[in-house]
């Protein structure tokens, strides 16, 4: 009765986590949830009044596919002023949580057995949203400083039907890790070979704790080929689902009509919600305000992970973002040490989620953003226990 | 570069139409818009404050892929009382508006080259939604009690591959139509015969003017096989982009699945805000101030037809909902009709679009929703004048 792709889909395993992480007695590295004590709840208020006031009856009635004109200017303003992008209004999409942008670039590009060549490991839910479209993966081994080009290098060479390339450059999700400049370079000028479209998927690059900013792969984009999907969702809440696509027209008017189909438009209120807040407040504060407190609690994470991890544990030291990395000795199990954490009341995600084609078995992912710092300490403190049973 | 399936998709005539009629000076029966003087603006203020103050933070972060709980009870206990479909929220996945239904549908059971069944004419963008995942269209002919049994019967019994039938029994987009009891009883009772699933899609159901109400198709559902889309698009507002469907559990869990990859889930505060709207205000009478705005537009739009159309023009008389439908003279194609139109400033979408398979040219969809009555009667006045210059 259903369509084939079906077969391939399964529920996600961090959302079947996350419902066992209901329980407050829990503590969960698990999400990715921004911490919502610093939603600007008052300032929201107003601008709810503001906009009803000034523009009620366009703000609850349908709206343009492309999103509304005021957001895409103030969104290509930003672009220019955190990423060095140079685009107009003309080159934004806005798209309903950038988990769209991913559904709509699967329906855009790829057909059944198609490759999607990504990092490894990459994008949980990027994985299920190119899958739903037929994609293969093939994964391209990454380090400290981001894809290991050398391998990019021979698989582009050596592979037909490459779709599209999927790339998180600025604190990937899942691993916390940055792109060197020099990696930054070299992706761009091998990939500049071919005619092959590229995501750059940046959730989390204004959300830099320390270090130098380092400039967007779309910036070194000579020939149009880099999507840039970007959000609102970590830097002023997730809740709006407001998130957007910078990308040249070519692609963009492709965008505005696979949209079309799948919503008709992101939700007009909730679009010029964030217009009037950006208008009325400081999103750079706002920005400033949630990087002091995920910073304190990266530090406070690394600290006791320094502290109470075994040194066989490895893992990485963020500079940003939300997350960060695992790798513990090959015969753990992350599988296996979730299911024991739970009845200690902490999770987290098994890292085999992020390898669209398995067999890491070893790895886990850590989030810092949703937890309080003292409940960050105790949580890594009962899996630090649990690991050392393993020995 | 791009996926085979995008050859098969275009502009919908309806949005490029619409951009034409921004200009005030146009008057457009084209679109399918509620009057935004009928929005509750004033309470939309003062529910948007008591989501904020009573649960801001939960408003703004990221939500379960069903959807909200409260609302999705709200629904299961409105899908009783005014269709008499039993349903608990077990029942109910929230969407981004009724079109993402569609395309969801696509996603879960469309694989390339498979049959949709619907009505002739039936709905243009549920068209481009199947067709986004290489759905092939047979169309069944109608009448003014619906889709006619017979062909439906013959149609099943010679065709393989049929995945999806899809209808829309009340007050159908484009021509108005409403199926009578008898149709409805004879097309499940022929349909029960087979396992395949169907898309009741209700989008202006209690939108009745009068005549009696009649039964959903999903209340004569013993097999568990009707998928029932809705929305309050049309009885609140549609910039919320909120929608649902009810359905056995067999096939919501799969929609939860397709959904969770798609945009992981609706805007938490849109949600909330229909929520709490529901719980402090009436939301009956807030449809039944639009029954009687839409009413006296529909009244006054078939009056003035009488007056001025030549009797050759035939025409729906809808007890309800948004639009109606024209059938002109065979010799006057509504293409030209309406490039012709454009030059006395009214306008309306050709009938073409809404067949999949092309073909009729003589056919034309009004819509009354969105106009006052004064520009209505100067409209229809305009269009009537370059109808006559075809005689």
């Amino acid at each position: 009765m259903f369509a084939k792709r079906m077969d391939s889909l399964k529920v996600s395993d961090i959302r079947e986590i996350l419902k066992i992480t209901a329980n407050p007695q829990v503590i969960s590295f698990a999400g990715g949830l921004p911490a919502p004590e610093l939603f600007p709840i008052e300032e929201m208020k107003n601008v709810a009044l503001t906009v009803l006031d000034e523009a009620g009856a366009e703000a609850l009635q349908y709206s343009t596919t492309e999103g509304d004109m005021p957001l895409r200017k103030q969104i290509a303003t930003r672009m220019k002023s955190k990423f060095n992008i140079h685009s107009t209004y003309e080159n934004i999409q806005i798209i309903s949580g950038s988990q769209q942008g991913l559904d709509l670039s699967g329906k855009l590009f790829i057909d059944e057995g198609d490759v999607v060549l990504c990092e490894s490991p990459t994008y949980l839910a990027a994985i299920s949203a190119f899958k739903a479209y037929g994609a293969r993966f093939i994964e391209v081994s990454t380090d400290d400083n981001g894809m290991i080009i050398e391998e990019l290098e021979k698989i582009l060479e050596s592979t037909s039907n490459i779709k599209l390339i999927y790339v998180i450059p600025d604190f990937q999700n899942p691993t916390g890790r940055t792109w060197s400049l020099e990696r930054r370079k070299k992706f761009m000028s091998v990939t500049s070979r071919y005619e092959i479209p590229i995501i750059e998927d940046n959730p989390y690059g204004e959300l830099r704790f320390e270090g130098e900013r380092l400039p967007a792969l779309k910036t070194f984009d000579t020939k149009g080929m880099v999507i840039f999907f970007s959000t609102f969702s970590k830097i002023f809440c997730p809740g709006l689902r407001i998130g957007w696509i910078v990308a040249d027209q070519k692609f963009l008017e492709k965008y505005t009509l696979v949209k079309q189909g799948t919503d008709l438009h992101t939700s007009s209120m909730s679009q010029r919600e964030i217009s009037k807040f950006m208008e009325l407040y400081d999103l750079d504060a706002n920005v400033e305000k949630i990087k002091r407190v995920y910073k304190r609690r990266r530090d406070i994470m690394l600290e006791t992970m320094k502290e109470e991890f075994p040194d066989s544990i490895k893992y990485t030291h963020p500079q940003g973002g939300l997350f960060l990395w695992v790798e513990l000795p090959l015969y753990i199990k992350a599988r296996d040490l979730l299911l024991r954490c739970l009845k200690d009341n902490v999770a987290f995600v098994p890292g085999d989620s992020f390898f669209p084609n398995g067999g890491v078995e070893n790895t886990l992912r850590l989030n810092y953003s949703n937890m309080s710092e003292e409940r960050i300490v105790e949580g890594i403190k009962r899996l630090a226990k649990v690991i050392k049973e393993y020995e």
